[in-house]
């Protein structure tokens, strides 16, 4: 079954770093994104790349190209990835989390057409060359004093908001709570079990049961670790009696 | 001005590679979280990472400590992160997007006590005896078929995420939590007392021992209750002890 990521593809501009080339192809492993272009990578880093964790087959079938142009020529969507936002930028620049709408509702919708994202080299990013044939930008929300991210962890946070609506969103079943009478269960163990350590004053009795009370809601507690907590209060109980 | 994540701590468990240390501290710099402890790591990922690319300071400050008990002793809340979806967890687990939610809520409260943020070893994350130590885990939704993440590369997705709606949203005050110091605490004076009350079985007493330590994190215990149940359970040991 074709997944919407199938239309996705990142392309890696003249990357230097094996390790990051490695990174970049594993975190595509882990979000399903399997079509991976690289465009003048220093051949060294590429050829060293492929034994990277959990995605050498994933660099095996990447496609090697000579300019940002052939790379990206089968794609009707191509977006750019900067850390830049304060210099004279020719296109319009979005926030990760705002630019991975329409990219999402692209790759949802069968026959969009391919999306191109692309990731410029370590040092520089990409060329006002490469920029040219973006549609438009997107930056991830870095700070300020420090905005230019790792490659491999950039590839990693632009696809996990790429994909983060794509599977289906199973949560897990929320715990069972205990109910009020096992809370006043709970309570009325632990009051014997604070009487028989002589923890209550007599003239107070009231005041604890009431004060142990509370505090036994707030706990909140869940069913199965109401019983638990019973069992171990009774044995105690029944300890301090000896 | 004190932002958010100031009161957000990344804690890495036993990093073997520099190179991963670096680059998670790398990431929080991107994203403006400077707390970083770490606990037994390689000695010399330690060193070597101290100098990574723009995380220079951050890691200078890092923390050292022998265990996770003392690393997260000072927090209200500590979260465990693992790929690990299928084996039996003994914790609930939130997929990141929902699992960062609440976190956010506290972080953006006054008051609302520190967040610890656990990463286990790049081979095989965090022990059962770590994440005893955890109220509840997340995980990043990567694929079935490849799910365990690059360890920098996750740190910077549940950044990325943590830090998404920081814009102070300051919440009403709700009542100090208790700390995992002082769960801690409780933990081991509970099993005295079930020691001392024959609760425990000599064969399973380091079981029961993390079984304890989850349900009494589960109890979510505000800082007043915890001392007062504290209180409580002294006074019983005490007496179990004539």
């Amino acid at each position: 079954m074709p997944q919407p990521s199938d239309n996705l593809c990142i392309i890696l501009v003249a990357t230097r770093n094996p390790l990051n080339l490695g990174a970049a192809a594993r975190a595509m492993s882990n979000f399903g994104v399997s079509h991976l272009r690289v465009v003048n990578p220093y051949e060294l880093a590429f050829r060293e790349a492929r034994s990277a964790v959990g995605a050498a087959a994933l660099l095996a079938s990447a496609e090697e190209y000579k300019s940002v142009a052939d790379a990206v020529a089968d794609c009707t969507l191509v977006v750019g990835t900067t850390a830049v936002r304060h210099r004279e930028l020719q296109h319009p620049l979005r926030r990760l989390e705002y630019g991975a709408r329409p990219i999402r509702t692209q790759l949802a919708r069968g026959g969009g057409g391919r999306v191109a994202l692309l990731f410029g080299s370590e040092k520089v990013g990409l060329s006002n060359q490469d920029l040219s044939h973006c549609h438009w930008l997107m930056h991830i929300p870095t700070r300020e004093e420090h905005m230019s991210m790792n490659l491999g962890q950039a590839v990693a946070v632009c696809l996990y908001e790429l994909v983060r609506e794509a599977r289906s969103a199973r949560q897990p079943a929320t715990p069972k709570r205990a109910t009020a009478g096992e809370a006043e269960r709970i309570t009325a163990v632990l009051l014997e079990a604070l009487h028989a350590s002589g923890y209550v004053k007599p003239s107070a009795a009231a005041l604890t049961a009431e004060k142990v009370r509370r505090l036994v809601r707030r706990l909140n507690l869940q069913a199965a670790d109401a019983e638990v907590l019973l069992g171990m209060l009774r044995q105690i109980v029944w300890k301090l009696g000896l």
